[in-house]
């Protein structure tokens, strides 16, 4: 399933592969929460690049619901994406101010994002929900407490990720037998940004045998020091040989930073979300094209970059679209910021097949910040 | 610049050639009103087969603004199409119960959209701002009063319509001759639904000698016979060898009826507009994605349509993106619309060159209707 090809210091270039599709590592998954990603389909996101993405396995649970899901044969068919899917728990989004009511050890109880209703999400649901959304990585549901929670809540929400871990596993072994599939399933590691309690819940999540290693609760806040204190705290207790998944990291700075730890995947709405606003990437740091700066400016977002956008469109037509707000704006800024990463991860794999990885490192931040 | 190939009863195929463009005849324009279609860009709107768009002069000439498209050196380059452009005058836009403060003897006065301040449009300022976007096609300021106007209001309205066309192809003239450009004009019929002051105005414009000549104020709230009634009422005046444009009409319907009365161009956001709220073009007739029907059916939008969303999509997945409003899904809808109409000109053309268009319309409306 997961296989490493190359290693550069403790960055790992490698291969992953589910269900006869792969991804080469490290990867960045666009975030298709619905079964789209926002202003680009699916068949555009592979087509530049994106060899697997992440929906939300409880969201599509409710809309479009698990019995056309599984009518239509499950999301890839559904969705017509023919990469990797990983599908999040869900649990993210039940942790929002609107819709948690509380969580027990049973599980979490919120209200249903449409309809107002009030549900409760167990582990065994939550496998139950993904296994039929027919996702190639299931994630464990964890409990995640918001940044700037104290260290006791922290505390309890490790312990509850860990038992709600177990419960996972088991219940995800027994779908497997039973319906004979492929899905692997990923645990994740809470504890905020306390070094001790990440390597608490790294130990105590590792000890279960998961196909992947995710670090949940991180990138919502807290300065990029403290992210990495607690990647660094808990990586050393994965093993070597498992993929590890930085959730909600999308930034070129951040991806840098894990990549150099030893992280083979991530995920974020940031790429996406920050192309509607006007935030681009180019190489030599991001830009925000709203500004007047661009109004007359007849080249490309980026000169180096090959994608649609760039080969047909100048910075001042784009800035008129984005002053406008216009959504066909937005579908060529996302369409630019989706390839621009895509061709930044393939390029940080490039480097460390070559052993060069801290030379590219190092020339794109000096770049940047020229 | 124009020449007619083909005829079929009254119905007319030819070809339409400025600036080195050509676009085949009759043909349909995708509305480009602030230099993009919503959720198409104006590559993919040539690629699938929109050999002409239309602009608005006015709306443009506020946003970039005249300065950055002369800078950008004009329309075509500042949005990257490279096809037929017509600009509109902008008057239906000032015509809105939101904008217009009055019109005089001299032009419209009305409110600026986006700063609220008072703007004076004359005939001769409209030409000069559509002769700075660029377009290959100009359309004349003309009066426009609402549906349901009475007859001695619409009456003033053709008087000044004919008084303000003679301002603009003066003035359009003389811009011309010391631009040296190849800016064609075409003049506007007003005259409501009366046949009387549509035979008027047409008497009054075609003695002009414009480049083309368009109807007006039709398709916009009067029910289809009222439409082809002003139509037919105005067409006999208009020389048999100039092109002729029914504006605003983008339905399958109405154009085969006027194509029939020898129309040979249209434009109108019906395409894009009803493919954001669901309703997408078959060659059954439209149909409404959002319709519970659809959620379990896998077969594409359309299965004799070869555009990307029938190739890769089902209604099913079209139907869930509809119900959650997904931008994506307005994006696969609007592709198919557009696609779907410039097919379906194609083949209004290609009817006319067999001398089957009579055979076309009948088989068209009859498979709509079953």
């Amino acid at each position: 399933m997961f296989e490493i090809l190359h290693k550069d210091g403790k960055a790992r270039q490698g291969i992953l592969t589910i269900n006869n599709r792969s991804v080469e590592t490290p990867f960045f998954m666009p975030v298709v929460t619905k079964g789209a990603a926002k202003f680009i389909d699916n068949v555009a996101l592979k087509e530049i690049g994106s060899d697997a993405i992440i929906c939300n396995g409880f969201i599509l649970s409710v809309k479009p619901g698990l019995e056309v899901l599984e009518k239509m044969k499950g999301i890839h068919n559904f969705a017509n994406y023919d990469g990797i899917i990983f599908t999040d728990s869900g649990g993210f989004q039940m942790y929002s101010d609107k819709l948690l009511i509380k969580t027990t050890d049973e599980g979490i109880h919120f209200k249903e994002p449409w309809h107002g209703e009030k549900l409760l999400i167990t582990p065994e649901k939550d496998m139950e929900i993904q296994s039929t959304v027919g996702s190639d990585v299931a994630m464990c549901l964890d409990d995640m407490p918001l940044y700037g929670s104290d260290k006791k809540r922290i505390q309890e929400s490790v312990l509850k990720t860990i038992e709600w871990a177990k419960r996972c596993k088991q219940s995800h072994d027994k779908t497997k037998a039973q319906k004979k599939s492929e899905q692997k399933l990923f645990g994740i590691i809470q504890g905020g940004t306390y070094p001790d309690l990440r390597e608490f819940c790294a130990r105590g999540i590792a000890a279960m045998d998961f196909d992947g290693y995710a670090f949940g609760g991180l990138a919502i806040g807290e300065p990029a020091e403290k992210t990495f204190e607690a990647v660094s705290a808990a990586i050393k207790f994965i093993p070597e040989e498992k993929p590890r998944y930085l959730m909600g990291v999308g930034t070129p700075e951040l991806i840098l930073q894990a990549v150099e730890k030893g992280v083979d995947c991530f995920d974020s709405r940031y790429p996406t979300m920050t192309a509607r606003n006007g935030t681009l990437f180019t190489n030599n740091g991001q830009i925000n094209i709203d500004k007047k700066d661009f109004e007359l400016d007849k080249t490309p977002i980026d000169p180096s970059c090959n994608c649609f956008t760039c080969k047909n469109f100048t910075k001042s037509y784009i800035h008129h679209l984005t002053r406008l707000k216009e959504p066909t704006g937005h579908i060529l800024k996302t369409l630019h910021n989706v390839h621009w990463i895509q061709n930044f991860m393939k390029a940080i794999r490039e480097s460390i097949k070559e052993g060069k990885f801290e030379e590219f490192k190092h020339n794109f931040l000096k770049a940047c910040s020229s």
